[in-house]
């Protein structure tokens, strides 16, 4: 089963915001067993956005979901060139328009909220998360969803149309197939893709193995029909096994894999962050739960705040400056002792623009992972902008931080 | 000028990598004057890639940017799709080759390296950044500019693309329309767009204001010829003399905005963080030359670090608790006191998914913003997930931070 994904909006056709809807959504329908076999991003005009649909429609796919354009105002208008797209009438919709002053809390509604309730004829409307009711469409036997594009009430707006009799129906004839992932850090992409090609190499024509690196994390992906189930968990267990030095996880990004290492240990956290201002503590705190594991942190970032709260000694701040070894060491073991935690993390680099020299330039990281057996210290030049440079130095935190644990915590 | 911007990865089309080169490439052409008219992204197939390309072409843009799928792997397939699709050979390019041999240090390439050096026929090799060569490609007249997916290295690249005399003569035609923002925080969508629609009513035909809302903040953008210069700026002093109680920037992330009044004031601020766990700081922190005024802060995850690190009262945790105003009213000052900052803003929260009760249910945030002159504290129910709530938090803190500061800094 095919899906087409379509955004909308100008201020995702002109980068002022990410768009994000159709990365959710995918993943989304990749777990039903659906393939989004394109993401198309459009400005608010009603022309793009029915060439945009038209062009959805050629491609026949079993579904089309479109997200963004049902606001208020007169630049939002998805409806109007749905209607053009699939030749229907608009009109305004009784139930969409109680929904409406429901979700505003008004009787009589203005043009611009009656704007919201008007729908392409025969539509359902779908309940709205914030203020505009999304809905759903039948065209030639494919549902067609449109959900407005703010992410957290087009997600919870997902839920409610999977509940449609339309979309369930539709989504019955999707086989999921299986997934199956290896992640591994540091190995480099050409290792994992060697160890890939010769493992599937008698199964080559039949599946399609996905090689994906991120800072330096690099992730084989691989979807599969259940018939090969025995065949592929064979090769992942052999690419594994081979690869067993940089494999961190099936799938759970790092924090998580942390998260499983400290609870079951029964071991505390704390950081001790300058570069990356929080970065370190937002990304451990991703995980729901982390709190039994993750104590807390100080943000070092100007160099009082290193001395007085973690003791970051002023004679080494002055001899070898605050991105430094010893100084990365102090901030670990500072954290550590400050909360009283089993491990402590400290990083100290230069994230840029500004602020680099000859000898420390720009993207020098120094990364120190702290505990009662000892501290990891490690230097790291990262490449790319101030933004770049902050986030790979988060994730080499964290796999550092996952190392050490591997080695000192017992795992039944 | 026109540009369709293509995306390949199927670790995109999946949703487990989000796709973040077509956000950033819209912007860097916008304020060249290039309206992108269609992002698409289609997974590592050569019949997707292909028919992407196809369809690129169908829409008569006046440039294309290709991204992704450049690697050394076989599911990479980008340069075979692009032969496909314009009817181009394929040909192992002798200066892409010492590219190659240049990134890899190495002499003799094996089979993957020489992939990666293999283009279309009279493609331009561009050097790598990372080890992936890209290329540019005039097909009638229109330049085509492939770069590889990795974010970093395809900025990199895209910088080198805009030397080449073609994309620079290609670009010279594009008239760079002149671009008026202004942003206001906790107005609502409607109230910007009625008086949008107010002080362009005289322009209505000519211009496209474009009105976008996220987490509270709503930005009103318009892009606009040179000769109504006049009348545009006329018209947004109006819209901001009207509601200036919202307004907060012409352009700039809230973060930047206090950072001018802080190191403009000579203030210091320190933040004191619960449930964000280090995301304000890490916002905060986003703007490059942040040391100037931002001393650091802490991440009071579990109780004993409130109490302990930021002095938070241990009766009050136990008989309000840790979520509640008294709380974020000691977080800030504790973070005050702990580093002698001017400013201090604390926060404390239910995140969720876990956590809630019917009395603090899951999006309960009580914001503090703390000063000599006094403290503002503030209660919050924010919708949606766990990243949701913790994201409009942050959001919400700056705003806070950023009215305490316009009314207790003197600005000149």
């Amino acid at each position: 089963m095919e899906a087409v994904l379509i955004s909308i909006g100008t201020e995702l056709t002109t980068g002022r915001v990410r768009e994000s809807n159709s990365s959710w959504l995918s993943r989304e329908l990749d777990d039903r067993g659906v393939r989004t076999v394109m993401c198309m991003t459009v400005p608010d005009s009603r022309d793009a956005i029915a060439a945009a649909l038209t062009r959805a429609l050629d491609l026949e796919p079993e579904l089309v979901v479109v997200t963004g354009g049902l606001g208020p105002t007169a630049d939002d208008m998805t409806t109007e060139a749905v209607g053009e797209a699939l030749d229907l009438r608009l009109d305004l919709d009784p139930e969409a328009e109680r929904m409406v002053a429901g979700a505003v809390g008004l009787e009589g509604l203005d043009h611009r909220q009656r704007k919201q309730a008007t729908m392409p004829a025969g539509a359902t409307p779908l309940p709205p998360a914030g203020t505009a009711p999304g809905y759903l469409l039948r065209y030639r036997s494919m549902p067609i969803v449109v959900l407005p594009g703010v992410p957290w009430e087009m997600r919870r707006m997902w839920q409610a149309a999977l509940e449609s009799p339309l979309l369930r129906t539709a989504l019955e004839r999707a086989v999921p197939s299986r997934r199956r992932r290896a992640c591994f850090y540091d190995s480099g992409e050409a290792r994992v893709a060697e160890a890939a090609e010769n493992a599937f190499a008698g199964l080559r024509d039949q599946l399609q193995p996905c090689i994906c690196a991120r800072y330096r994390e690099v992730t084989l992906e691989l979807s599969y029909p259940a018939e090969l189930e025995a065949e592929v968990e064979a090769s992942f267990a052999a690419i594994e096994r081979e690869l067993s030095e940089w494999h961190y996880s099936a799938g759970e990004p790092v924090e998580a894999v942390i998260a499983g290492l400290l609870s079951g240990g029964n071991k505390t956290l704390a950081v001790g962050e300058s570069c990356t201002g929080g970065l370190l503590g937002g990304a451990i705190t991703r995980v729901s739960g982390s709190s039994a594991f993750y104590l807390g942190g100080v943000i070092a970032y100007h160099n009082e705040v290193k001395q007085k709260v973690l003791r970051v000694r002023g004679e080494i701040l002055g001899k070898v400056g605050a991105v430094s070894e010893p100084v990365a060491q102090q901030l670990a073991l500072g954290a550590r002792s400050l909360t009283g935690a089993d491990y402590g993390v400290g990083i100290t680099g230069i994230a840029g623009p500004g602020g680099g020299t000859e000898e420390k330039p720009v993207g020098l990281v120094f990364i120190c992972a702290s505990s009662e057996e000892g501290d990891m210290v490690e230097r790291f030049d990262f490449p790319g902008g101030r933004e770049d440079v902050r986030a790979a130095a988060v994730i080499a935190a964290l796999h550092m931080l996952h190392r050490k644990l591997l080695d000192e915590i017992d795992q039944e």
